[in-house]
C-alpha cells in the first residue's frame, strides 16, 4: 500500500518541480499549461496519458483549446504520493 | 458571425441527441461518459479531438481514469450553435 506524503515532503519534492501547487481544499497538486493551439495541447495530453497508462497512474485534467489543467493526487493513498511528483516531473520534462 | 440558437430550437436539438443536457447556469450543453478503463476513455477522447480539429471547433472537458465529461458551446456566439449540436451528434455516433 502506497503511503502518502508527510506536509514536509510533499513540499521539498513540490519545490522541486515547475510550477506545480498544492491545491488548497485536498491533498492534491495542480499545474495549468498553455499552448499554441488545440493541436498542441492535445498532443501535450496524448504524451501524457500514454506515459500515465505505462506507469498505471492517471491523472484529473481539463483541457479547453490551448489551455490544460492537470491534478494529480493518488486515490488508493487518499493525498499526494511519490507516483505523483514521478508522473509531474515527467510533465515538467516535455514542456521544459 | 455564427448565431447561438433559440431556447426552442435548442431545446428540439438537444432532444434529438442522446443523454445531452443544457447547463444550468450558462448556455451550454453536457454529457458524461464513463468507459471501461483509462485507455478506452483516452481513446474515445482522441477520436473527439481528431473530429473537433477537422471542424475547427472544440469541446471542453474534463477525464479522471474512465470518465469524460464534456462541455460544449459557441465561444463567439456566447451560446449552443449548430456546430455544438453537429460535434455532439458525433459523439454519440461513436459511442452508440
Amino acid at each position: 500500500m502506497i503511503q502518502k506524503l508527510t506536509s514536509e515532503e510533499r513540499a521539498k519534492q513540490v519545490a522541486q518541480l515547475n510550477g506545480w501547487q498544492a491545491v488548497t481544499d485536498r491533498d492534491a497538486i495542480q499545474r495549468a499549461f498553455q499552448f499554441a493551439d488545440f493541436n498542441e495541447a492535445f498532443g501535450f495530453m496524448t504524451r501524457v496519458a500514454i506515459k500515465a497508462q505505462e506507469m498505471d497512474h492517471h491523472p484529473e485534467w481539463f483541457n479547453v483549446y490551448n489551455r490544460v489543467e492537470i491534478t494529480l493526487s493518488t486515490h488508493e493513498a487518499d493525498g499526494v504520493t511519490e507516483r505523483d511528483i514521478r508522473l509531474a516531473s515527467f510533465i515538467d520534462s516535455i514542456t521544459a
